[in-house]
């Protein structure tokens, strides 16, 4: 099967020069950011075991980590027609016998997967709530990976303790405007907070995304911020660092 | 009176460049740091009322902010000895029209101010908790003004509490490894963290000083996160940015 024969219309392949692994998006449908490109590097990624990626989408993050482990990957995704195109990305790497793609609600995973047994888990979340933002003019797709509509931090953070061994840990992407909630969230399901960096627009903008890495039951206190992340110089080019990670 | 017969033995006049203020200090007793100079000019300060700095030191936070408002301006030390060199730079400075220094437990606020007449707070207070740090070979000075033996968090924010105005804003320097608990305590005590600054030593290090400016009885959420802080260049010397900040 050629790779075009796995392409419905209006998909197109994209792959970062970084990265073997190569990644069915549409534009009108789905297609991950820089977001999903720093979460997949963010944390340490356990050499065997298993790996979650909660809030799949079409599953970018989890294949993207692929690449730097033999752990299985378990992506899960609610929208069938993205966790559709995770599949057909899974079969366009030969990733069969280590990515599976579980479509369904997050809040379901313990049916498919055991209680403990998860090393990492990934999860770029959907950011707003749901009274924050016009939904108006948004694709339905979109809308469930943009909105609170189908999960939200609680369901996610409570999965997630269930799912990981202890010292276990997730990792998330997130904005920074809902920070404290999030800590709050995780805090109150025992998912300790230890590494965050706040990435940045401009060096002279406030930050723009926010990523978290937890450990389940770890001590609290001793957090960690990590140095800052700029995206892009003045000219609106991408900075050294963001143009290492896109292109090498 | 001349401003040498201001100081006591070992003690020396430090200026910023870019403020009028004179600062008595001592390398034995305390000098203040970069964090007092950061903390200054960290939250937008009301053009008048009054302002309060506790765990003030050498008051050295209080007598820059003196330089951008007529506010009437109370500096609280517990330490007699810092208390006294911060009198006497209110003197060297002749602001004994703005500044007051009361040389108290800052849990004692209330003998000396009414509740709820306070626009905004600065608080540099000790950093370290009292099991965390060795404490052989401080002075008796800098071992209070830097560990949580006289004061702590939740003293801190229970007073400040009581002190502001509604919509009043304290304005806190402290560790990064201890942003949950502040962010814990400030909450529990309904001051709300808007805008948090890091600063990291350099672009490539974790963040180790913390700006923390809450409202009290603020509407949580949509949190602010300022563009970083660096504080030097990969040679070590000031960044453009601190350089401006000590020397115009």
């Amino acid at each position: 099967m050629t790779s075009q024969s796995l392409l419905k219309p209006k998909e197109r392949i994209d792959q970062l020069a970084t990265n073997d692994v190569k990644i069915i998006q549409s534009r009108d449908v789905f297609s991950y950011s820089v977001d999903a490109v720093l979460l997949s590097r963010f944390p340490n990624i356990p050499k065997r075991g298993q790996i979650v990626d909660l809030c799949a989408g079409n599953g970018a993050v989890g294949l993207f980590a692929s690449n730097s482990t033999t752990a299985s990957i378990v992506a899960i995704e609610i929208q069938e027609r993205l966790a559709d195109m995770a599949n057909r990305s899974v079969q366009l790497n030969k990733l069969e016998q280590q990515v599976r793609v579980i479509n369904d609600d997050l809040a379901n995973t313990l049916n498919h997967l055991k209680p403990s047994s998860t090393d990492l888990i990934f999860c770029n979340p959907p950011y707003f709530k749901l009274d924050e933002q016009s939904r108006i003019n948004e694709s339905e797709h979109y809308l469930l990976a943009r909105h609170e509509l189908a999960t939200n931090l609680d369901a996610i953070c409570r999965i997630s303790q269930q799912l990981l061994k202890t010292n276990g840990h997730i990792a998330m992407v997130h904005r920074p405007d809902r920070f404290f909630e999030i800590i709050q969230t995780m805090t109150q399901y025992n998912l300790v907070p230890k590494r965050i960096q706040f990435v940045y627009p401009k060096s002279d903008r406030d930050a723009n995304i926010l990523l978290i890495d937890a450990i389940k039951d770890g001590k609290p206190g001793g957090e960690k911020f990590l140095p800052p992340l700029i995206l892009h110089k003045p000219d609106g080019s991408y900075t050294d660092e963001v143009y290492q990670i896109y292109y090498g």
